[in-house]
């Protein structure tokens, strides 16, 4: 699965929508490959697209309404769709002189590319500095993934950090603090811990939690109790919780 | 959009997968219709569903894996897909005797299904007492959203508040406080907001935010500031934030 995922990395992505395309249209690192727009469709009306059409460097197809349809079936593409190659996952760089609250996201089994796509749109939204996406285990930066971020991967760097315990221990030698994130746990509740230091939050899904060899690696445990009778926060909604309660801290620190 | 959705409302619902079919048979107030199993799937090696089968009184169909991927193609069912009817949104009561923390949230400008049921799902898990849906110009409970939200509907009441403006100056009346939540606007922080009051919280689409009348009904405006270049945060990553901060509030309180 992750192998497949990879190689599909390497292939073409694609992403549709206007929001979504703008951002993929607007990045400077990636290749695109090919514009397709649906004639009269909403995009066309929007005068980027029509100045974007005119502008001959970029590979514009402009389709039928027929056609269109029948290429990108049951997708709300707003009449946009933007094929595009480049290197989404970055080989992660040394934070050895970091000395600030940096802070990275590491995700252990979290397999949905639905829950990866928000996750990296709630982590740019809350000043992350990057996502640790492991080789293994992990769903990886697919179309579907990159469609739900909403363009948000472009301003937020997503690290292949290959064995995940393994770069949590070459992390902590570099000054990091590691906590592991996880429902149904017993542990500290997640806003009893400071956050402002050198830290990697570790997320667990919602249905496997953190590995035990990942969970022994972290300095600190958290969990957020539930209030309800199903107990099962949805992985992208305990990363939100998470990271606007750093976040909070942040600015209460700074305004005190 | 808003009729046919509430049309479709009294018509057959579905949810499909092992954690949402689960929920959804053991929902005392809803008519199962059918429950579609694949023969020699994930499910049918849960003994909860062997029990199932064997229980005449509900109408189980053993299908085969043919005939069952053609009939719900590209949907992760794992092997089992329940119909059902029921009331699935109801008339909201009144609360005017209710003086503790009570909490609803209430929904403007919501379109998309899969929001509506990441809400749905996380509102349950901060303990929320209810969800308001209006009428019109939000999505309503479709089978998309009750999937998504994993059965959580079922332990969380949904409120048809009819027109919410009105809705809003009746719950005023009775007490409770109206604080909305919007992205990208001048207000107060979202942390610097008390929670621990009667409350009624308004989360407005991160496209489209609040109608300026229901903005003007509001008590209180409070807002997250983004971090990053996109500044554009999910609404249900939003709602995440801000009853988990409700939640640390009276977490708080309670151990002070």
């Amino acid at each position: 699965m992750a192998k497949q995922a990879k190689k599909k990395n390497q292939d073409f992505l694609q992403v549709y929508g206007i929001n979504g395309s703008s951002n993929i249209l607007q990045a400077k690192k990636l290749k695109i490959v090919r514009i397709d727009i649906m004639m009269g469709g909403i995009s066309e009306k929007k005068s980027w697209v029509v100045k974007l059409s005119r502008d001959k460097s970029l590979p514009v197809n402009r389709i039928s309404k027929t056609q269109f349809l029948k290429q990108y079936p049951g997708k709300r593409t707003q009449g946009i769709v933007v094929t595009f190659m480049g290197k989404i996952i970055k080989d992660i760089p040394s934070f050895e002189k970091v000395v600030n609250n940096i802070c990275l996201l590491a995700l252990d089994n979290v397999e949905d590319p639905q829950n990866l796509g928000q996750i990296i749109r709630t982590a740019e939204c809350a000043g992350i500095d990057g996502i640790l996406i492991p080789e293994h285990g992990n769903v990886q930066a697919t179309s579907t993934a990159l469609q739900v971020s909403q363009g948000a991967f472009i301003h937020l760097p997503l690290y292949n950090c290959g064995n995940l315990h393994q770069q949590l221990r070459n992390l902590k030698s570099q000054g990091f603090w590691i906590v592991g994130m996880e429902n149904k746990i017993k542990a500290k509740y997640w806003h009893e811990m400071d956050y402002q230091r050198k830290l990697v939050i570790v997320m667990g899904s919602e249905g496997k939690g953190i590995r035990p060899i990942i969970r022994k690696t972290c300095d600190d445990l958290v969990t957020i109790p539930m209030q309800g009778t199903l107990n099962s926060l949805n992985v992208s909604a305990a990363v939100s919780a998470v990271l606007f309660e750093r976040h909070r801290q942040m600015l209460q620190a700074s305004t005190n």
